[in-house]
Parts: structure tokens; C-alpha cells; sequence
């Protein structure tokens, strides 16, 4: 089959790889209907992350299941499906609490490389969930997004305990943070503040459902929450981006006994415990929970409440990922899908 | 009247202190039954914090109003009153989230000094709580320790999340670790595993309904919590030290979507933020909302549900208060009593 191999930063091949194959009983193997890059794929992209040798490449994706182990009892082959970017058993105690992407066993799918024609899933029945029936093919990119996006802005509104009466602020204009407007609204916040400079993802924010654009960063843009909120800042903070300056942006946004939900994935961050203790926030992130939320969201897109897909807006056919990967570096695009 | 004074790092002296006086109509003056020595006092006395020049000190406080300001309306001369740490106008709207401890009007109650004869309480509408009628001598000490140790292990104990079902480690065995394991318990927490080294600490917070000792440090504490919960760490940490070992100890105990409530005021601890981020903890802590817990907590007290004052292990004159610090300082004395 052909797929996406990552060779050194900024080298990004689509090449034959090997098929595929049931490995344990409890695996499935799924044809893709629609893949895409992740912003985190843009780390080793950027040479921020090492590149260790040839890389299968991609952990989101929507397919057709075609074939499935002696031991799955609840998708079976023919069926459309949707699943996270972590596997997850679905049966342990961590599981069982709602944190499927720290599952025991889990497999964050970056080791299976889901920009391909074809992918192997583990622990399919803890991991996949079945769409009801064949969807239309234009509610494929919404349902993609469910895979990890749409998941993780959703896991930061809810971990920043977004919903009515509160005011939720939005750090990141990336598909996450895009999608933790959406998120967040969905979940009933009364007021969503985004923090963008970007014109084209300011228009995005405010078709998700925000109320108010901030286009000043750092110290500024602190400022300029707190004076949107009494002086004492927003309720709930969404955290999408990762980077130092963000975090703090994050932190110094929320108001004492405020939420902050961290979803970009840190990278040489450090926190003095000194202004976490004084702040007072409550401070939860980390891999997105997905798996939990995907039912809900499922039902969400079919039913065509949310069209969390309007952040792809590039669509390329899987061979022209190397295009794909340079237009969201150079933030020509927000998101790129691709179609095997 | 006489108070005590910290001259430098060391040099702690009881000598006389100018009277406290209404300042403004939200303030009541209050004698004090009794004050004690906490264990962030240490900070400036182990020259951890800078002592800059003559500083009164004490922040902890349970007597009678002498005297109150026109606009007070809660309590009288005459009544026996609990306050918090941190005094608070109890309107504000982070007053009302439940976050007293970081009201828009707090004080400090270090800025009045409370290891003294009198003190000058502001916002005592929203700071003190009256006990119901003068409370018997024997409950002084319990009632002193809902000012700030019990109520900070509380608070722990609240951020989190212990409750029913739930494994809670606490690391540190000071008076506020201890009182996180009472509180712990108190809160319907099943399994209550304190961290110490130190038999007679061991000894109080069995006595507090600690479930398990963990005399372990470090690696081979947190390994010892993974052995006692399934490999998969507590649900529940209280983190009361504030050291970047205590915080990493706390971190690293605490189970993928757990919580942890840290109430050590943190001194030189970064937290990487890699690490948090994919921990999937939730942390929560700060300077604990004492007042907030004060109805519940005097409550416990009067009814003789809870001796939070076993914690006072020595008490001494108000006189002797040297000597009360030095105890505390070389760990012969849990916490000290002061009487005025």
C-alpha cells in the first residue's frame, strides 16, 4: 500500500509500505476513507522533535473496517468507523474512569501511521466506534476531525469545566483551539473570547461560535482578557498551543478557582510551582481522552449539529502530502485532509 | 501590648508592640485566646526567606472581640471567633466562587501579626466566624488549628477529590499533612496512606484514620504507592511540603485522571511541563479558602467529631516563643501553641 514516511525535517515522502496484517485477535484492519496532518506532526517536520530514521507518518482516521481479529465482537467488517488517536482496551480501570488515552495497553497510533490506504488498529473494540450506517461523504471531514481535533478542544473546554454562565478564553487559532470554540459553546459557555491574529481563523472562530476576538498576545492580551472580565480574568482558559509563552498566557488568563484545559502538546515548557500556587487555577490537560467523547460527537456530526470539518481547508489526494505538510508549516492552511 | 518580632533569620523575640487600632469600620479588634507558630514561619527563620528588617509575625488566631468598627455587622464584642489566614470581604465574586484566600481585598493576616495579645482583624465581616456561646478551654487548640492547618489540609483534601472509594496519598507529615489525613477520612476517603519517616507523626496520623504508612522517599516512595494501588498510582494526592521533591513525589504518585491538591507554599519548584501534560493529573492548590470550610469545620469541633489541636504537640507562653520556634525548627515539636 502507499503511505506517508517522514525521512529527516522537512522531508516527507509518500511510499510503498507494507500491507497491513491482523497481528493479535484483538486487532482490526481498516481501508481509509479520509486522513490528514496533525499540528504535532509539525514538530519533527520543523526539526523541533528528533526524526529517527525513515517514520511511518499520521495517527487520525475514518475508513471501512475489512477485516477483523478472532476476539472483536463490536465492529465488524463493512462497517464505517471512527476512533481516537490513542487505543485504548476499554475494559481497564483507567479506562473504565474515563481516560481511555492512558489506558493501560495503549497504542498512540503514531507508531501505526494512519496516513496510508490501509491501517492496523489495535484493541478495535476498546478503540473504534461504528458510525450508524454509511455516512454522507460530506460529513467524512467532520467525522475525521472527531478522530483527534475536534476530541481534543472538546477534552479542553471540558477539563477548563466550560459551560453556562462562564466565560471561556481560547489560546491557539489552530485547529484545536478553532475547534475548543466550538467545543465550548456546544457546552453551553456563555461568552468565548479567541485569541487570533490570523483574519481567516478569527472568521472561523466567530462561525464556531465566538464572542469576542483578542489579536493581542502575551502581556496584552492578559490584559486584555481581564478587562473583559471585571479584572479578574476568564472562568475557564483552553490551552491549545504548548509553547511557554502560551502556558503562561494560559495561566495568567484564568481568574482564582479558574480552569485551565492544556491541550497542546508542551514542548520545553517549565512552570514555576511558585505562580501555579498563588494563581489558584485548576490545572488539568494532557492527551486527549477522545474514545470517551466519540459517541456523543458521533451523533453530534450525523445529526449535522456541528460541522467541526470546516478546519480542513485543504483537501489533498494522499500523494500530495508533502504539499499538505508545507502549507500548514508556512500556516497557509489550517488543517490539510487527505484522501487515499 | 507584647508580640512576637522577627529580627533576622534565627531571631525571634517577644517584645512590646504598639496597640492595635480601628483603623477602618470594616475592622474589629479581637484578644486572643490563643496563636501559634506555622510551619511557613520557618521559611524566614531558616533564612529561606528574606527577613527584612523587624517583622511582626503570626497569622494564626482564635479569641474574643474587644472592639468593632461602624460598619460590622457579623460578630460583637464579646463573642469567641475563628478567622482565617487570609482576611476577606466575603462579597466579592471570588468570595462568592468560594475562593476567599484570593478575594480582591484580601490582607495577609502575616501583614497584621497574630503571635501577640491583639490583633486587628479587616473585613471581619467576611474573615471571622463566632463559635456558638464560649467554647470549653479544651477545645481551644482545635479550634485554633481550623485557622489555617486544618483548614489548608482540608482544602487539600477537597482539591483532591478525597472521597468514598478513593485511594488518597498524602506526602508530607507536618500539621498540615497530618490534617489532610484527618480530613481525608473525615470526607469518606477509603484508603488513607500518609508518608513519614518520623514514629510519632506515624502514630498521630493513625490516629487521624491513616489506613497505611509509607516510609519510603522519592523513587522508592512513589514505587511503594504503585505497589499499594495496582500499579496504577492514588487517586487522590495532597501534596503539603512544597519542595520540587514533594511536588515530583505528588506527580508521579497520583494516577492518570487523578488529582492532586497542593497546599505547601512552593519555594524554588518548577514543574516540567512535558511532564504534567501527559501525567493527565489534575493539580489544584494555592492558599487554601479557610474561610469557606470555617461554618463546617467549627461545626466538627464543637460537636467533638474531630481533635484537629492533637497537632500542637508543645505549648508554651506567648513569652517563650523562641523557644517555640526553635522546637519546630529542629523537628522536636510538630507545631507550637502560644498562649498570650
Amino acid at each position: 500500500m502507499r503511505g506517508v514516511v517522514m525521512h529527516a525535517p522537512g522531508d516527507v515522502r509518500v511510499e510503498q509500505r507494507e500491507d497491513p496484517k491482523i497481528l493479535a485477535p484483538t486487532d482490526a484492519i481498516i481501508r481509509l476513507a479520509a486522513t490528514c496532518v496533525c499540528g504535532s506532526d509539525l514538530w519533527p517536520y520543523r526539526g523541533v522533535d528528533a526524526v529517527e530514521g525513515a517514520t511511518p507518518m499520521g495517527h487520525e482516521y475514518v475508513g471501512v473496517v475489512e477485516e477483523v481479529g478472532a476476539d472483536v465482537r463490536n465492529v465488524r467488517p463493512g462497517q464505517f468507523v471512527v476512533g481516537s488517536f490513542v487505543s485504548s482496551d476499554g475494559t481497564c480501570e483507567i479506562c473504565r474512569s474515563g481516560y481511555p488515552s492512558s489506558c493501560v495497553e495503549r497504542v498512540f497510533m503514531n507508531a501505526v501511521g494512519t496516513q496510508a490506504e490501509r491501517a492496523r488498529i489495535p484493541h478495535a473494540d476498546g478503540t473504534l466506534v461504528a458510525t450508524p450506517g454509511m455516512p454522507d461523504a460530506d460529513l467524512i471531514p467532520d467525522l475525521l476531525a472527531a478522530s483527534d481535533v475536534l476530541g481534543t478542544g472538546w477534552f479542553g473546554a471540558v477539563a477548563a469545566q466550560a459551560g453556562p454562565g462562564r466565560t471561556v478564553a481560547v489560546v491557539g487559532d489552530g485547529a484545536v483551539g478553532l475547534l475548543a470554540v466550538l467545543s465550548a459553546r456546544q457546552l453551553g459557555a456563555e461568552r468565548v473570547i479567541a485569541m487570533s491574529r490570523h483574519e481567516s481563523r478569527q472568521k472561523l472562530a466567530l462561525e464556531f461560535g465566538a464572542t469576542d476576538i483578542v489579536t493581542e498576545r502575551g502581556d496584552e492580551g492578559i490584559q486584555k482578557i481581564k478587562e473583559l472580565t471585571g479584572g479578574l480574568g476568564a472562568h475557564s482558559v483552553v490551552e491549545a498551543v504548548g509553547t511557554q509563552q502560551s502556558m503562561h498566557q494560559a495561566i495568567r488568563s484564568t481568574r482564582p478557582g479558574g480552569h485551565i484545559g492544556f491541550v497542546g502538546v508542551n514542548h520545553d515548557v517549565t512552570l514555576a510551582g511558585e505562580e501555579l500556587f498563588f494563581s489558584q487555577v485548576h490545572l488539568h490537560g494532557g492527551p486527549a481522552p477522545v474514545r470517551q467523547y466519540l459517541p456523543e460527537l458521533i451523533d453530534l456530526i450525523c445529526n449535522r449539529k456541528i460541522n467541526p470539518g470546516r478546519v480542513f481547508d485543504l483537501t489533498l489526494p494522499l500523494d500530495e502530502a508533502a504539499e499538505g505538510y508545507r502549507a500548514m508549516d508556512e500556516r497557509r492552511a489550517i488543517k490539510t485532509l487527505l484522501r487515499p
